[in-house]
C-alpha cells in the first residue's frame, strides 16, 4: 500500500547547500507543503511553497515560468491549486497527482539539475530564506475534529477522575472525538493569550469569571482531508487512508479549571477554544511513505474494531512512525539564553486508533467532510510518564495519586512549573526516521504565552 | 434599548397584496432576509432576497438598477454586500445599515409607492414567486455552537440519564455550549438520511454499526453573529446584543441510541452532525424590536448571572417572545392528505440563557467570531409536556417514570410514534405576536427523513 519510489531514495542531494545538512527537517526527500508571503509583502499575496533546507521554493511562480507544465496538462484544476493562497485545493487533487508534484519538484532540486539552479534570476525570485518569508495557516479550514486516540493519555485522564473507571465502556470500540473550534486556529508563532473564564473553587464558593491558572498545552498529530465525502455517504478505512493529505503538529492549548467546571454534560467548550496552534508545513502522505508502520497492538482481550472501521492493510500499515518532542523555554531562560528544555518525547505508534480510522468513523454517520478540514488525534501520550504528551498527566504523579499532589517540573533556571506561566514558550517538535532511509522532520509548532485580557 | 419605528406600524400595507393575507408569516413589517436562485438557474446566480407576502425580492437586481444608491453612499462595502450570494457581508456591516436597508424597502414596498410596482418591467425582474425559487443557505457558516439554554429541557434530560442529580451545578452560572458541525447545516427542504451508527444495547452483547433507530428531532432557535470580535478580545453582553443579525429556526437531528453510548467523555458527536437544518430567511433582529421580552426571570435563590454575563437591559429586554412550533407528517398522512399534527408548541421566553449572554459567554475566553457564524439555543423546551421541544423528552412519562417507558404519539393514521420513522416529515414554525403589532413569522423549516445508506 504504502511504497516507496525514487523521491525516498536517501543518497539523493540538493543543490540547495542546506538541505544536505544532516540536522534539517527538510532534505529533499520531504517537500512539505505551506502557504507563505514575503515579509515586506501583504497576506494577499500568499503562495504555495516548499520547504527545501533553510529556504522556501515559490510554487506558484514556478507555475507561472511554465516549470510545471506537464502537472498541468494532466490536472486542468492545477493550475487554479498552484496558484491559490490556500492548500485546500492541493489537497483535493488527490494523491496522484501530489505525487507527480513531487516527483517533479524533486527532479528540479536534485543537485545538477539546472532549470532552477542554472537561472540565476529565476533561483533568485523562486527560493527565499526562511528567515525572509512569514508562514501562514496551509488552508482555510472549514471544520476542525478533535480525537481522543491515546489509550495512555485517556487512561491518564480518566485515572485522575474516575479512579475506579478510568477507561469508559465504548473506548475500545469507538473512536472517542468532537468537534473544535476552527475560527481560533492560528500558525506556529502566534501569540497566545491566556484566557479568563468560569473557574470554580473545590469549596462551596461561587464560581468566578477570571484568568486560567492551570493554563496546559496538548501534543497532537492534525491531518488534512483530502476531497472528502459526499454527504449520507460514508467512507471505508481504506478509501479513508486514500484521502488524507498530510500532516501537521498540533498543540491543542487548554485551560484545566475552565474545562473542569464547563465540561458536563456537553464536553470542553471555552477551555480550548481560545486557541489552537498548527505547525506550518503540511508534510504530506507521500513524503511519509517509508515511516508507515502496522496499526497499534490491541493487548488480548480487546475487541476487534467493527467492520467498518477494520482493514488488512490499515493493520499492516495504517501507523504512522512519527516521534514528537515538547520543550519549554521559559522568559527568564530566553533572557539568559538557556536553550529550551524537552518535557516529553512521544510516538504516533501508541495511538489506539489510526488516522483512517478516525477519519472512516467521521463519516461513517454520513457527516460531509471537505477539502481542508482538519483532524487532530487528541494527546499523543505513551504508556512512560516521559511519553506523556501535556502538564495535566506529566506533573501527576500517577494512578492513586490524587489530582492535586502534582510534582513540579524543575527548569535550569530554577523556576518550577506545574501548568504554564506567561512568558513561557511551548515547542513542539516532530520526526521520522528508519534506517535505510533520510530523516525527515516537521518544523516547529511555537506558541508564547502572554497575560490574560485585563478585566474592567 | 429596542425602540419600535414607522416600520413597525401595523396599519402599513404594501401594493404586494399577498403580503397584506393577516395569515402570511411575511407582512411588510417583517421584511427577512434570504438567499435564493431562479428555480431554472444555477447556485451561483444566487441573490441577496426579501420576503414579501408569497413573493420574494430580488435586492440585488435593486442595487444593480440604482433604487439603493442612498445606502451604498452611507457605505461604501454595501455594494459588494448587495451583490454577494450570502448574507455575512450585510450581517457585518451592522445594525445601522441593515435598519436603513429596511427603512429603504420597506419605503419601495409600501401601497402607492410607484419605484418597482410602477415599472412593469423592473417588477416583473424582481419580484418573483417563491414557488419559481430555491433557496439556499443564508451564509457561508465558518463555525456553528449549539447550547443547552432551556433549563427545562436541560432538567428533563438530566432526570432520564441521572434521576438523582438531573441538572448539574454549573447550569445556573455557565451557559453550556458545544461546538457543533458547520458542513452539514442544510437548509429547509434537504432530504435528512437516517445515519448509520454504533448502537449498544443495554446487554452484555458488543455495539454493531447500524441505522439509528431512535431518529430525533429539536426544535431550535439559532441566530447569525454581525461583525464577530478580535481573537482575544471579549465582547460585553450588551456589545453582544448589537452585534446580533436576526434568527432562524434550526433542527438539530438527533440519533439517541448513537448519543447514548458515544457522549462520554467528550459530548455528542456523530449522533448529531450527520445533519442540521434552518430555515432560509433570516428575521433580522430589527424587525424583532416590537417583540423583545424581559429575561428569563429566575427563581428565588437562582443565583444572579457573573458580572460578565450580567446587564440591566439584557434583564429587561434581552428576551425574544418568539413561539415555536413542531409538526409532523408521515408519509401516509401525506398521501392521504392529512394535514400535518402539532406535536408542541415552545416559547423562547423560556430560555434560562439570552441569546445576548450565549454570545458573551462565547467570547469571554477570547475566542475569536466571524460574521455568518451560527450560533443555536439548543431545544425550546417549557415547563409543560406540551411545550418539550423534541421525541426523546415528548414521549417520556416524566420524572421517575423509567427513560424505556415511553407513550408513543399518536397520529390520525392510526400510526405510533416513539421516534422518527422513515417518511416522516418534520416541519418547525416560528412567530411572533403582540397587541398592537402586526404577527411576524419565520417560515417554515422543514426535513424529510429517508431511509439509511445500505452497509455492504
Amino acid at each position: 500500500m504504502h511504497k516507496t519510489d525514487a523521491t525516498h531514495d536517501p543518497n539523493r542531494t540538493s543543490w540547495v547547500e542546506s538541505a544536505n545538512d544532516p540536522a534539517t527537517d527538510f532534505p529533499i526527500q520531504n517537500l512539505p507543503l505551506g502557504v507563505f508571503c514575503r515579509k515586506d509583502e501583504d497576506e494577499e499575496e500568499a503562495s504555495v511553497g516548499i520547504a527545501i533546507g533553510d529556504q522556501v521554493l515559490d510554487i506558484a511562480l514556478l507555475a507561472r515560468e511554465g516549470l510545471l507544465e506537464d502537472l498541468e496538462d494532466e490536472d486542468e484544476e492545477i493550475e487554479g491549486a498552484l496558484d491559490s493562497p490556500d492548500l485546500s485545493a492541493l489537497f483535493c487533487a488527490g494523491p496522484e497527482i501530489r505525487q507527480m508534484l513531487r516527483e517533479r519538484i524533486c527532479e528540479l532540486l536534485t543537485a545538477g539539475n539546472d532549470e532552477i539552479n542554472g537561472k540565476k534570476k529565476l533561483r533568485k525570485a523562486a527560493l527565499l530564506p526562511m528567515s525572509g518569508v512569514r508562514m501562514l495557516l496551509p488552508a482555510q479550514i472549514g471544520d476542525y475534529t478533535d480525537f481522543y486516540a491515546s489509550i495512555h493519555h485517556a487512561t491518564n485522564v480518566g485515572s485522575m477522575f474516575r479512579p475506579e473507571n478510568p477507561l469508559l465502556p465504548n473506548y475500545k470500540w469507538v473512536p472517542i472525538g468532537y468537534h473544535g473550534r476552527a475560527s481560533t486556529i492560528v500558525v506556529s508563532g502566534t501569540p497566545i493569550r491566556r484566557p479568563n473564564g468560569q473557574i470554580k473553587a473545590e469549596d462551596d464558593t461561587p464560581p468566578v469569571y477570571a484568568p486560567s491558572q492551570r493554563l496546559d498545552y496538548e501534543m497532537e498529530v492534525g491531518f488534512f482531508v483530502g476531497l472528502g465525502n459526499e454527504l449520507g455517504v460514508a467512507c471505508s478505512v481504506d478509501a479513508a487512508e486514500e484521502d488524507i493529505a498530510g500532516l501537521v503538529l498540533v498543540n491543542d492549548w487548554s485551560a484545566r479549571d475552565i474545562q473542569k467546571w464547563e465540561y458536563q454534560p456537553l464536553g470542553p467548550f471555552l477551555s480550548k477554544s481560545f486557541a489552537t496552534t498548527i505547525s506550518p508545513w503540511v508534510v504530506t502522505m507521500e513524503a511519509l511513505r517509508p515511516f508507515r508502520c502496522p496499526a497499534f497492538t490491541r493487548p488480548d482481550g480487546d475487541p476487534r474494531p467493527l467492520a467498518y472501521l477494520d482493514s488488512e492493510h490499515n493493520e499492516h500499515s495504517g501507523g504512522v512512525d512519527l516521534t514528537v518532542e515538547v520543550y519549554l523555554a521559559s522568559a527568564a531562560m530566553r533572557e539568559q539564553g538557556t536553550a529550551p528544555v524537552r518535557l516529553s518525547r512521544g510516538s504516533m505508534r501508541e495511538m489506539y486508533w489510526t488516522i483512517a480510522q478516525m477519519l472512516a468513523h467521521h463519516t461513517s454517520n454520513g457527516c460531509e467532510m471537505m477539502p481542508g478540514d482538519l483532524i487532530a488525534t487528541g494527546t499523543v501520550s505513551g504508556p512512560n510518564r516521559e511519553n506523556r504528551g501535556c502538564l495535566l498527566e506529566l506533573t501527576w504523579d500517577g494512578p492513586g495519586q490524587p489530582v492535586t499532589a502534582r510534582t513540579p517540573i524543575e527548569l535550569p533556571t530554577g523556576e518550577k512549573r506545574v501548568f504554564l506561566a506567561d512568558g513561557d514558550e511551548i515547542i513542539m517538535r516532530g520526526y521520522c526516521e528508519r534506517d535505510g532511509y533520510r530523516r525527515i522532520g516537521f518544523g516547529e509548532c511555537r506558541g508564547v504565552i502572554v497575560p490574560a485580557e485585563k478585566l474592567s
